[in-house]
């Protein structure tokens, strides 16, 4: 239900990806208008429909989580936990999908903190750069953990079996930074985590390709990525302008319409599918709000990708191996004590308040929710599968 | 001395500024080798140039500001501090300049930390992005001081006379951002302090010329404004590869290249000569280190009109309105006794050790070191002239 162009493109976006790349999936919103979208493509028995009678509005923060304990997205979430899907997509609000799926789903065992991966249209090869704004106030190891979380991400996302790592800093040299950037350098540098460390990056090495996954705090990484969104389309706008500057200079713009559509496309964020929610005992993609059928099907088929590679499961492996006894370990042993700063204390009593209610809401399966069973369940196809898209008995995507 | 053209780019940059714009200064350098230069233009006589024996690498960070005591960026901060200069121009290594000035010129009296401002190219207006780099761990109040020291240079920079001033953060809404920003917001919103607070801007507003001002901490303004620099760039190399792809293309890239070429020109950074370093008792003007001529000249303008527009003064009062007598006082009043965070002691302790020394350096004039002058004496223009260019009598820019 969420997205500028929701349901009628989300739906659009869902029947393609089953059709054509064979994702099961189980759409959940309002029944009836979906029912009646379903229709108009002659296969409204092949997709399952979940009942969700409110949905978040696109303008809705991080509040929503807890005044729409029955959204689609906070459905969604409890069919993971029920294990019956293994991965959501929504388009709707960023700031709303994050909290409610943080409240729904909690983090996975070790893991301190979610971020938000995206991956930039970097030639010759993406980048992967996290956090993009779920977790704004970090520590060292925080920074050490989403290094984890982006190596095992950009092992499935790229395909790549040992991942570069550069932190996004204000020098090359291991002395710059604020402090808990430099201490992260510190703590990445030593090497005993299972991180392949490439050292610092800077922001004009973002989309230079120079590493595979860019780790970064989620107020850094969000300020990041919209400057360079923002930068590219005055960039093209500027181009354009420039183009039409003069009569030849028309005559030239005319000759390379075709070529300048081709590259705004390539950079149009809509290709690349949003960002994906790491960390969660469940794997999260959030679509671009103004996501159409064919970002929506992109989104659906990585939902699905992350799930029969196991990215929950490879999380896991990596944050364990750069869990080192060192202070890190320290740290760890406090977080799962329930230890952390007091503003954080404060969001979840806040956020854990109507948590209750979520098992009620109507439209629900009758299927008693398990909260203590194995974190890493939710994200275990039922054939047990290894990486690679299987057209048997693939998991589901909600 | 500093700079990758260095002193020949530096010498004709600084000609022209003498020659076209009436800016009266001294050369801080290898005497011999500046004397060399300045015969080729037929005017030794009429620029004064003092010896400096030392100068910074480009690749040279922070150290070498008590390493070199004699560097030609520590004998103009020596000069300033004589009152014999009002402000700096180098294009020497950024985090080397930055040291050695803060070392030797010490924060002016109010002024928790420095920030480096600059000028983006946005349209119809320029937009002041500050701090770039100077101060990268900083608590709200410093984030208050900067808007503070940036309404006072957008007012001589850009000629306002009441410039807004947006927060750079991750959304819209007041509750957006980390701790640090979050409480910034909450002191600029409550409106006593003589900014012109204009609420939250996000990454993609930053070229979008929404606000005069933009402030945020030293670490995301860094990552912020190269992460521009690099997209800008990246979006330009795709554009001229678009337009070489066909046959047809590239006709049409014959055809535009005029165009192109002025845009390039509007877009690079050259044309925008560099950062200014605010908050110390005297004005430091860092060009870009590929800086050539033209961009010396224009950093050399920028620091006569910013001593003739007295922004020393304007920082002091805009800074002592900002001082509310709530939270903000009582941390004022803290830091002038001193107080502050541990590392910053530490760092401070580190960079002073060497600082006796700089008043034996050789070539230094004898004039007795006054370090107990009032703070804002070396912005003073000798004439006491008001804001504008004047031929009579200018400030001196070394």
């Amino acid at each position: 239900m969420g997205g500028d162009h929701a349901p009628e493109e989300v739906i659009a976006g869902a029947v393609a990806a089953v059709r054509d790349h064979g994702v099961r999936l189980v759409l959940v919103g309002q029944a009836p208008r979906i029912r009646r979208e379903l229709d108009r493509y002659g296969i409204s028995g092949e997709i399952p429909i979940v009942h969700a009678e409110e949905s978040l509005d696109m303008g809705e923060g991080a509040l929503a989580s807890w005044r729409k304990p029955r959204s689609s997205v906070a459905i969604a979430c409890h069919l993971i936990k029920q294990g019956r899907a293994s991965a959501l997509v929504s388009a709707g609000s960023t700031a709303g999908v994050v909290a409610t799926a943080r409240l729904r789903l909690k983090s996975q065992q070790g893991v301190m903190r979610p971020a938000i991966a995206v991956t930039l249209p970097t030639r010759p090869r993406p980048t992967v750069l996290l956090d993009a704004g779920a977790t704004s106030d970090v520590k060292a190891e925080t920074l050490v953990q989403f290094a984890a979380l982006g190596t095992a991400y950009a092992q499935i996302r790229l395909g790549l079996a040992r991942p570069t790592v550069g932190l996004l800093n204000i020098g090359a040299e291991p002395g710059k930074g604020d402090k808990v950037t430099k201490n992260a350098h510190e703590l990445l540098a030593n090497g005993r985590h299972g991180i392949r460390f490439a050292g610092n990056v800077e922001g004009h090495d973002l989309l230079r390709s120079v590493v595979d996954v860019v780790v970064t705090d989620g107020f850094t990484g969000n300020v990041a990525l919209k400057t360079m969104e923002g930068s590219v389309r005055m960039a093209l706008a500027e181009v354009r302008e420039a183009m039409t500057g003069s009569r030849t200079a028309k005559l030239g713009s005319f000759l390379q319409r075709r070529q300048l559509t081709d590259l705004r496309d390539r950079l149009d964020s809509e290709t690349y599918g949003g960002g994906v929610l790491l960390g969660l005992n469940g794997t999260v993609v959030i679509a671009h709000g103004a996501s159409r059928a064919r970002a929506i099907t992109s989104a659906c088929v990585l939902a699905y990708e992350l799930a029969t590679g196991r990215i929950i499961d490879r999380i896991r492996d990596q944050v364990a191996a750069a869990r080192t006894p060192s202070r890190l370990g320290r740290l760890m042993h406090v977080d799962r004590d329930g230890g952390g700063d007091k503003a954080e204390e404060t969001e979840k009593a806040v956020e854990t308040g109507p948590d209750d209610s979520a098992g009620t809401a109507p439209g629900m399966p009758a299927v008693q929710p398990s909260e203590d069973r194995p974190h890493d369940a939710a994200n275990t196809p039922p054939d047990g599968a290894e990486i690679g898209p299987r057209r048997s008995e693939p998991p589901t995507a909600t």
